[in-house]
């Protein structure tokens, strides 16, 4: 990070890095361009949709690229955390990189991840590390079924995973999920998903988003509900303890994800994701700073912002196809937020954030915009039932 | 316009093209992206700063640049009405322009202007059309003084303008505005500047947000209050009245900005603009949909959105110098929007947008930002003064 930009306290003309140039990275860069801040993506999909900064393409990972991007750049940070560790290091070694290197080890690794949980008393589902399929035999007979299979190293938006429910597909089980490395974990008979996105600035400072609310339909968030109802103060303080022994265990500079189940009452850790989370997109215009803004400011040595809630949000995914632009932007407080992208099925090209006084109005208001949703399934959450 | 973006509702790729490369083209495209539209930027001053899309430079208005422009885009607008008649004849016959050449014409030209004023039964400052000195004496004799002089074609912020008080001054005052064609006003004691922005849709809708109050210091503007404080219903409604005239009348589509003068009571119009006005900029965070948004909306087909105010709130213009920005991103629902330029004089180099919920607290978080922008002149408003 230049001098020059920390001795006025000034970031126009700071370059932030994003490792990927998807629409994390596009989101980020639409809250930092007004803080001056310019942007460079490094991208190896070679369909990089972010668009917003100059794009270092490197769809044969040849590397030089990568160099080109570093030299460009002030600071490092990323949208996805299947990242080479070597290629963070190298990252790292000649610029900052938040979140940094111990923190993206551990969080893309499900392994590693879950002993984190365990070492900080954050409760989790019991797991075994599977190698082979009398591994996996052995787990299910500790662990008992169902039980969930998910690969140690990948994995997003449910790919890379399995429930077991019948010890007769163990050898199937393990074939099609690739005979590599995976975690088993006892099945959760959770009543709900949350999540809570925490931030933690370059001094040590920290500030958390409220508990929301997931609802997934084919392994794809569908919509959040921010601050998620019915929940005890209580819980939203545990919640916000477990993110924070995370921050402060990980050294983290940055937003952080953590998901987690509701058992009777109880929060338990699924998983955890190192950046911006398509679960806290609503506090783009939810909440008084974005976890995109937070993001930004921590990675760039600024005070964090706000966390807190302006009333009660849906963020509503547009998962395939982009809703009717004309009809929902007729609507009352409620944004529309697209990604540049070509339309496919279960690709994630945009999302809708609604915003309400309460949750009475705030189900009217997703009620008006759901007929505008293509293939939108059922908004089913601890709150109520729409079609 | 691609009939495609159109059938769909769809804005997803739809291009605009903006004459000109300033932070108004870039505030455009900050809010059009997340719409799924595209931007490219035609360029003739060098110091381009728009940077959210690609740059058609032309610093020698050689036009191959502008051509190019053009085969690029869907539909073209503008951030600055200084634009040769010719240019912009040129870019409508290949592509939508909105606003349209007869609103730039009457636009940029101060007497056709004042004409249209009158035509339309507004209220407007008696003035003279002055082509010679002696233009000016005769003027000066009928007008009396002081009297206010600008030049017909060109001039914001207080440039290409004087103000007249001696006769004994006027063979000067005709030498040093460079012996072009100017109009002379007479000198209005007004108690304070006020300005209305109007959107009109190319269906015809039209929706106008609330009348703002503006603060200006050796003629750029300074800050706006937004509602103005001590406006009665009936002052909005006139102001109001005044602009949909204008936009009707201009077969206008896209924002519009009117400029009025409150003299014991009444408005009276000073100028127009056919573009999103710095005097707007709090919509950004402090309305329901933006003057960008709305200006984007209009352009492309959409619905105009809500332009009810959210609270009241304050623009702060940083000019010449950026304000502090760490301290200023600790301060409670106060927005920092830099324009990534460099530091000069007199240069608008962002703005900070402050939202209360009443007067009396948006004034107290008013005096706690303004510590922290660099010179910045006394706020003096009809609500209050604060050093």
């Amino acid at each position: 990070m230049s001098s020059t930009a920390r001795s006025r306290n000034r970031t126009t003309g700071l370059k932030v890095g994003v490792l990927g140039a998807g629409q994390l990275g596009r989101m980020m860069a639409l809250e930092g361009i007004p803080l001056g801040m310019q942007f460079a993506f490094y991208d190896t999909s070679g369909t990089p949709s972010a668009g917003l900064g100059k794009i270092y393409s490197d769809p044969d990972n040849s590397l030089a690229p990568l160099n080109d991007f570093i030299a460009d750049v002030d600071v490092v940070t990323y949208e996805f955390e299947h990242l080479p560790l070597d290629l963070a290091s190298q990252v790292a070694d000649a610029k900052p990189l938040y979140p940094g290197v111990k923190a993206l080890r551990i969080c893309q690794n499900r392994v590693l991840e879950k002993q984190t949980f365990d070492e900080l008393n954050i409760p989790t589902a019991p797991f075994r590390v599977v190698d082979s399929q009398a591994d996996l035999e052995q787990a299910v007979s500790e662990l008992g079924l169902p039980c969930v299979l998910k690969s140690t190293t990948e994995g997003y938006d449910g790919k890379g995973q399995a429930v077991l429910r019948d010890a007769a597909n163990i050898a199937d089980v393990w074939l099609s999920l690739g005979e590599r490395q995976l975690i088993a974990e006892a099945f959760i008979p959770f009543q709900r998903e949350l999540s809570i996105i925490a931030v933690r600035a370059e001094d040590g400072a920290t500030a958390t988003y409220p508990l929301m609310e997931n609802i997934h339909s084919e392994g794809i968030l569908r919509y959040t509900l921010a601050p998620a109802p019915d929940c005890s103060s209580e819980t939203f303080v545990r919640a916000s303890d477990y993110a924070e022994r995370l921050l402060n265990h990980l050294d983290y500079v940055g937003v952080l994800a953590l998901e987690l189940f509701e058992v009777n009452g109880a929060l338990m850790a699924n998983e955890m994701a190192p950046r911006v989370h398509n679960s806290g997109h609503w506090t783009q215009n939810g909440a008084h700073t974005s976890q995109f803004e937070n993001h930004l400011r921590a990675i760039s040595g600024l005070p964090l912002g706000d966390t807190g809630a302006i009333g009660v949000s849906c963020m509503v995914n547009l998962i395939g196809r982009e809703a009717d632009t004309a009809a929902v932007l007729t609507l009352a407080d409620t944004h529309l937020h697209l990604y540049g992208k070509s339309e496919r099925p279960g690709r994630k090209v945009g999302h809708i954030n609604i915003v309400a006084s309460d949750y009475a109005e705030l189900l009217k208001k997703l009620k008006l915009c759901l007929p505008h949703v293509p293939e939108h399934p059922a908004f089913s959450s601890s709150l109520i039932s729409l079609p």
